[in-house]
């Protein structure tokens, strides 16, 4: 640690010291009005657990081995010893990624004291938390300057607040280890100062309804569980009362710091963000991070103060998080990428150990739970892990069903929400849903293709190496903002080259699309339907996406039907995110050999134009490979339709993203239009037997046969001349209602939303 | 099928009919000089054969599983019915994909028929071959006119000659089943005037050395066995005599046609191409496509003449073949893509069953090759692929060693060769081979770089989409000359932006690079050496490769040491073809918006240029991250440098290219000069845990130290400051030479062609 201005750094440390001592009277004041709970562990193990863990040791085989595991890391690092870097760097530096390691570590010893009754892992505690308590005081603000909410031990308090809440355990469970004297030493010195911290002193970090302040608040109330301090419980649990935060800040993310209606808290937290189907507004990415300190908080509560009924908070809203969160996985476990997600993020990650024994233990023992704790391989090594390795043990075990769900978003349920289709393999996760604050994508009404967990029609997720110290630290890149939020990175519409609510912030968060209807209850016909009438003011977007299985086909098919109405005449892109390798166009295109990119702006400017054709009359087909299989996209075209390939890449000087491709349809100067694709999986292909199996397409012919404000109309013809008629009533989306509709002079009647026969 | 010519047709037909019938009459002579051999099976099945595995059954289960997928699949073809389409299509339309599912399912048949006496198989082969035989002579040559070759089922010969290998199976196994009537009829209208098309007929596919007439030698040898001619069995084992074929014609792929020795037969196509080590000289993805006629008619030999005692030829080529193919897989099986190769193959093909069931039983019981039938999970239904599911039950089966090779090239292995170095999970394939006829590449001294089976600078491979129909017919795309066969799509050396040989298969088949030396003594340091003296006149190119386990790295790490003396001045351009993402450089470097070709011809057609930098002074660095790994390449330098990031894909109409990336150094009028650089695998990534460990390269300095005509020195010195030296004897090979050097007012001495400490 290199200081450059002593005499700066005296200034800041002699401040920090003043506060830090009048902050010291205010604790020893609190401590003084409450009563020591007498009996620990208590937060997360608890005497009656460990005495029953103990008993059983030895005879559940995952526990065992998840206990085992945790015994060899933690014994690694005592023999490591112990080391306490003063902190000067990024996540992927060493001092981030040693004081991480450390909070890790403590609390897998702490339990172990507990587990396996030796004192060596309460003396590791003891003596870390002591290194820690003898610097704690005396740190400055943490030397980067990029947060707008710097830490101590970390660049921001949000890895402070991460550290809180591990470290609570691990005082927790050594707590009658330690005398009295001891633990006033470290409440005084450590344990106060850094909830206030994190608290008092950060409330724009701490005092929002934001997964950042979830962790902050948990931190705040596991440690004041732990040393039974009420008024810091109630700060946990309620937030920082009457601080005059600016209604107009911001943070690193450009997300509001204040809430609209003044809320905080982790109650706060609990109720706005979740939707009564348990759908976290920032999507599963952050919502797996947000779980372990809901979730552990909310065990600590529920152990603690079981009078708060926590998890019947909100009709269970916690509880159903947990499965509306591993609903939000493809079928590999990874989950999908909605706004900012890092790909291959998955349940395999740790967080999700404790989301699914905690789900499992305090929710309604879904066995379907058990067989995705046994592909983790482990389990916590607390009451809830006990209770899933003795399911497991039992052969409790069955498959997780994954299956078509709407699950809404917003506090009340009414901002939108996300659908995922699903059927023989395939999954279409449609997006329809609020702005998903600081981390919100524009991108109503996108989609993303699945096959077999494969991706086949991308979102492209963030721009951002999470923890890789190169690439910008490992925060979110430039390119987060100049491409992955902007509408035409996504598989929706964007108009005259401009971003949904021109990719503002301000003006998103007010908004979000409504669902028109879904209707799940035919196997073979999976249908979501939803409208966006402010992306773009005077313009309506609505579109319908289907997994259709028809018996003609080799598997089933995805349709999908975008009808626009509009005030004004517009440019509509419409792009395709495919994966994979061109194998046939039934269009011609040119190429050249100089690239250039498709725009200046909005995410146009990183895109290049690999080639550039016009669409044939009636129909444009694609066909691509990719992971040994094909896929076909039929679409109706106009010859006035352009058709650009374009490739993700330009203007990107840091190498930040990935070069990949879409096929993009541009429809020029139409107010009313409607954009109508199939998307086929079909046959195979394999470099070891190199047989290519099923590589056309079954679609002869895809057709709008009636396109009116209250009815659209297709056919679908297949090679063997088979006819299929899809009709969706525009306007009334009523399960019950009867419709009776001529094309082609001929009738038909049907009930419900939409017809296909 | 459509006539647009009627009367050609006609004439045609009358032509091939009249052929025919000279045919006939010549046939009809030599079935009267023959006796008809009276035990049959036995050719691949043998009557003791059969009887043994008849009384096993039941018993081995890996041989009962082959047995019970065989049975399900003919099964189902027996369902279907048979189907013998008027040939018509390239490989991936039906009539061609028709037709060779026809011919495996015959030879399965058959074998069923005698493993489990069931008439209804033998029924089914003998329909099937009596529609064959109602055609078959009246059948024009094959419509599509690409091939040099053209077959008449198929569109070339070469597909023909594997029908005939496989339904001489079927046929030998339901031979004492038909009557002798029947049999005269299959083999006078079918069978010889199949053997005399593919061979007398088409004696420029037939008469050559090369993959295509083993295929036909083998054909025509396996019907011979069968039906006991000894005429065509003699032209298949040493071809057609007197046949007057054209010097200078090519076939095309480019390859010539004639041998320059005149050579023909399949005794000359297993002594030509295969080098005493085993290695053939089109490379693995070709050796595994002709093992199964070589392996296929050698067991035919060996049971039926063993007195030729075929798998001793040429001191055992074949069996060692056999673990030189598999020497030439990465870690999980896939063939290194050497010159034209399509990745992916593996040894999980199913040529890749008889050839390791074969290699095992004819060979020395290599408890290895037991390992990859385990993981093939089948077995050939005859005595070799008994005798390995009796190892696998009998728990015989011991990983299979894959260790650093040396293979020779050249039918005396005079003609360089390939070597692979491993250590620790990597893999260096380094090639200094002979052309290998015409599906060569022109890669002197080319490398590729894997890590558990993962490519990390990668060979482009071939460009082709084998079998798939839209790509060109599913045959070799243009972009395989323009692009792939080129020396800049490789990891080699260009000079002055012109290929090897300038691109010319006539110079190129003349000439191949030299071993300078290898050895393997110390496992901590695998190096080989290699010289090209005539890829550019004038031109000495001596690259080293080495991977390196030095203690105080993480990971072994590969040393690449490419030293030129040149007469002339030229410009040097050595790419890495990376894969993965750019995390980091020391350099700073330009990207325009726009991207230009690297150049006009020769490959650098196929260039695009994302980005220019000048080196830095000493070393220039690059890291990158792919699957999890990251990587760092560290070369010496000079500020006169050019570095270029390039992508492949410009000027590639239909999307043939893959559009993957290279670091490219430039250095420019030079004459003699060197290029030096480590490439060090390190740390990981997980997007599950979000940890990025050990991300840093752990080289501060690597330098020349000396570079004499005699001798290159340079040091590496790592972040701790430990320098370890390294010096190649550059003209002098010995092992046991004598060496003593004065570096930096420093001796030192040793023994052998280079020193590392």
């Amino acid at each position: 640690m290199k200081f450059k201005n002593y005499s700066l750094i005296i200034i800041l440390l002699v401040c920090l010291n003043f506060i830090s001592c009048n902050e010291q009277t205010a604790n020893t004041n609190k401590t003084e009005q409450v009563v020591v709970g007498s009996e620990h562990p208590k937060l997360i193990l608890t005497k009656t657990g460990v005495d029953n863990i103990r008993k059983l040791l030895g005879t559940i085989p995952i526990f065992d081995a998840s206990l085992q595991v945790t015994k060899e890391e933690v014994d690694a690092e005592i023999a490591l010893g112990i080391d306490i870097p003063i902190p000067k760097d990024f996540s992927g530096g060493y001092t981030h990624e040693k004081h991480k390691s450390n909070f890790l570590i403590l609390q897998k010893a702490g339990v172990l004291y507990q587990i396996l009754d030796d004192e060596k892992y309460a003396k590791f505690v003891k003596d870390m938390l002591m290194q820690y308590e003898a610097i704690y005081k005396s740190l400055p603000v943490h030397p980067q300057t990029r947060s707008y909410a710097r830490g101590k031990l970390f660049w921001q308090c949000l890895n402070d607040s991460n550290w809180l809440v591990y470290v609570s355990q691990a005082y927790d469970c050594i707590y009658n280890y330690l005398s009295k004297e001891e633990r006033d030493l470290l409440e005084n010195n450590l344990f106060r100062p850094f909830a206030d911290y994190i608290s008092i002193e950060n409330p724009q970090f701490y005092n929002r309804v934001h997964n950042h302040s979830t962790w902050g608040n948990s931190a705040v109330g596991m440690i004041a569980l732990v040393m039974d301090d009420d008024d810091l419980l109630q700060r946990a649990l309620y937030g920082i009362k009457d601080v005059g935060l600016d209604p107009e800040a911001k943070d690193n993310d450009g997300g509001f710091i204040k809430d609209k209606d003044g809320r905080a808290g982790f109650l706060a937290n609990l109720e706005e963000p979740f939707s009564p189907d348990g759908y976290y507004t920032e999507g599963p990415y952050y919502q797996r991070y947000a779980m372990y300190p809901f979730l552990i908080f909310a065990e600590a509560l529920h152990n603690v103060k079981p009078e708060l009924k926590i998890f019947e908070h909100k009709n269970g809203v916690l509880l159903k998080a947990v499965d509306a969160l591993l609903q939000l996985s493809d079928a590999d476990g990874d989950f999908f990428p909605l706004n900012d997600g890092q790909k291959g993020m998955s349940y395999f990650t740790s967080a999700m150990v404790s989301t699914v024994n905690i789900g499992y233990y305090f929710g309604s023992q879904n066995p379907g739970l058990l067989s995705i704790a046994k592909k983790q391989g482990q389990v916590m090594l607390d009451d809830s892990g006990l209770a899933v390795a003795i399911g497991i043990k039992e052969g409790k075990a069955k498959p997780f069903e994954k299956k078509s769900v709407n699950l809404t978003d917003g506090p009340d349920g009414k901002q939108g929400g996300v659908g995922v289709l699903r059927h023989q393999g395939l999954e279409v996760v449609f997006k329809y849903a609020a702005q998903g604050l600081s981390h919100g994508h524009y991108d109503k009404l996108s989609f993303s293709l699945y096959e077999n967990g494969d991706e086949v029609i991308q979102d492209y997720g963030l721009a951002r190496f999470v923890n890789i110290e190169q690439k910008g630290g490992g925060n979110y890149l430039k390119e987060n903002t100049t491409w992955a939020k902007q509408t035409i990175a996504h598989n929706t519409l964007t108009l005259n080259a401009t971003s949904h609510f021109e990719g503002k912030y301000e003006i998103g968060s007010k908004h979000h699309s409504n669902l028109y209807f879904f209707n799940f209850d035919n196997p073979k016909i999976q249908i979501a339907s939803a409208k966006e009438n402010n992306a773009y003011p005077g313009t309506e977007m609505h579109r319908t996406m289907a997994i259709i299985k028809d018996d003609n086909f080799e598997k089933p098919f995805v349709l999908d039907i975008m009808k626009i109405q509009s005030n004004t005449n517009n440019q509509y892109d419409m792009p395709y995110y495919f994966l994979g390798q061109v194998i046939e166009t039934n269009f011609k295109y040119n190429v050249t050999s100089t690239l250039n990119a498709l725009g200046i702006k909005n995410g146009y400017q990183h895109l290049y134009v690999e080639g550039v054709g016009q669409a044939p009359e009636e129909n444009t087909k694609f066909l691509w490979l990719d992971k040994g299989r094909f896929y076909s996209l039929t679409s109706v075209s106009t010859p006035s339709d352009e058709l650009f390939f374009t490739r993700i890449g330009a203007n990107d000087p840091e190498f930040n993203l990935r070069r990949e491709a879409a096929l993009m349809t541009r429809r020029k100067n139409t107010k009313n239009t409607i954009f109508v694709s199939v998307i086929e999986p079909h046959g195979s292909y394999s470099p070891v037997s190199e047989l290519a199996l099923n590589s056309k397409s079954n679609i002869a012919a895809l057709k709008i046969v009636l396109d009116t404000e209250d009815y659209t109309a297709l056919t679908i013809t297949d090679v063997k001349d088979n006819t299929k008629l899809f009709v969706i009533s525009n306007t009334n989306a009523s399960k019950e209602a009867k419709h009776t509709l001529k094309i082609n002079e001929k009738n038909y009647s049907w009930t419900g939303s939409y017809y296909y026969k």
